[in-house]
């Protein structure tokens, strides 16, 4: 691997992905349009000769040749990630996902490229029946327009393995937590309790049992995957990634409340799931992954307390939260 | 049910579907931009009262509101349907499988119809390893676009009767045969042996295991389910739609070319595939269908052999496949 092109680059787990390449000694083209990456992210990246900042958006197939031309992967890893406002906005995860991963594979079929990285969710197994749930649980119902979205775009990357020799690896995430991270669960309860420390809101029964992985052991599943399908053209591997643990929602409150050295009353709004697609249990079977040799370093704990300190530290973080559409 | 709106409501599935509602007492209201659907197929059926056609695109979401108005039911049939040609013109898939679903299901959304069945395919299967293949069957890769464009239709269906309280009947058929197929494995037999019927081309080794389902047993297992989840808000039901045999490519050449009377040396290309997505054998798990009282009434050799007969009868068919794009 000499040189790669990472969509969302800027973001939380892109612009993390490009510091260790590019620590690594691999040539990393960015490319971002920063309607939810930072300029912080990659200034110091963006010094180092050899990387390359794209900046535009990734319905944009000129751009993305232009980009994608002379790279041996691409990490798309662009996405609408907003899973809860889905029925708000049913086109986005259309276009920002589907939409935009088509695009991603059209440019790279034009110039050349066929390696592709991509970063699923394990909201595709919809409500599984399986736990913790392996990468051919039984075929799912999707419950989210994300989940949704995402399918489709791993779909299409399969059918590209099959029809023009690419090399797919799709990594099923559950949510990364870490350094840089800016939105989410945990971002909105330290926000939350930042500005009232007296009271939590909390939307459903608090019951509802997550997975959490460490953006930086996420990134070493990435590299180690990548690496080992190096040569399989015309083949799609999925991994999922997540840890072998689970946090219910009211424990995790109970870790940011006791690290931030507060004791809100705890308000429930009630109900199984949090939003309508709200999964309320995920836990991935990460088997295949750990077959490579991969485990995480970081347990969910850690990793909350890991986040909790980058947002204290960086408190611009905050105004990334008035960004989101 | 009393109004339903069929998009590909003048092409082979739609216009028998139609017909078979019409004749049942119900308003049809036919969406269909005759790109592959005839005149021929609606000309009777336009002449009922109560019965209307809206001529247009599937992605003119301002037309499709019009047409589904007031109705209970949206028969989504519409798609492009060249599985073997998906490679050739990747976008195709995406924007009339993919996109053209979104667009139905907004639209719906929007005059406040919410059920919908779907025309989807055993292709969502990829390549199986597990025969006959259940609908519960281990997530599968996909191998061809088309099967990719279909599972994003579906997942789009689960996710909006999550997010919106939709109801959803999603049929995985096999290849449907019978009068009006203008199209597929059948007829490009049935013209090359027409043309020429000393010899016959047949892409892959023959050997590849197919399942076909005869026109009117597929209406009425549509029928059948959609009956059955009337009531069903919120939740998404998937139905394999098959029958209980396979029948192998040169078998299927032998029914044509002795019903036909013509003794053709056989050509095979040569491969397990007979193209890039081709899945070399096909047979679908129905016990779920066949469990709501349904039952197909043709073998797959009497399906043929009524397509072949309704070929040799229409031959204003032919001119379809100056059509075919």
């Amino acid at each position: 691997m000499r040189r790669v092109c990472i969509t969302g680059g800027a973001g939380f787990i892109g612009s993390t992905l490009a510091d260790r390449l590019s620590t690594d000694g691999v040539q990393v083209v960015v490319v971002d349009d920063f309607s939810t990456g930072r300029h912080e992210f990659v200034a110091e990246l963006l010094e180092r000769p050899g990387t390359r900042l794209v900046e535009g958006d990734v319905l944009d197939q000129a751009l993305l040749e232009e980009a994608i031309a002379g790279c041996d992967w691409v990490f798309h890893l662009q996405a609408n990630a907003d899973v809860r406002r889905g029925p708000d906005h049913p086109g986005r995860d259309l276009e920002q996902n589907t939409i935009a991963t088509s695009t991603v594979l059209e440019a790279m079929r034009a110039v050349g490229t066929s390696r592709i990285a991509f970063s699923s969710t394990g909201s595709v197994y919809g409500e599984p029946n399986v736990f913790p749930t392996p990468e051919d649980a039984p075929f799912p119902l999707q419950s989210s327009l994300y989940g949704a979205s995402k399918l489709a775009a791993e779909g299409m990357i399969g059918a590209y393995a099959h029809a023009y020799g690419f090399t797919g690896v799709v990594f099923r995430f559950v949510s990364i937590l870490g350094e840089r991270y800016t939105h989410g669960h945990v971002s909105d309860f330290f926000h939350a309790l930042k500005a009232d420390p007296t009271r939590l809101r909390v939307l459903g029964d608090g019951r509802q049992e997550k997975s959490y992985l460490y953006v930086q052991d996420c990134i070493s599943a990435m590299c180690t995957a990548v690496a080992a399908h190096e040569s399989d053209a015309g083949s799609t591997q999925v991994y999922n990634l997540g840890t072998d643990e689970t946090i219910v929602v009211d424990e995790s409150i109970a870790v940011i409340t006791r690290h931030m050295g507060v004791s809100p009353t705890i308000e429930h709004t009630g109900g199984r799931r949090a939003w309508p697609g709200d999964s309320p249990l995920i836990h991935l079977d990460c088997a295949r992954m750990r077959a490579l040799g991969w485990a995480p370093k970081l347990t969910i704990e850690q990793s909350i307390i890991v986040t909790l300190d980058w947002l204290e530290a960086n408190a611009y973080a905050m105004s990334e939260r008035a960004g989101l559409r």
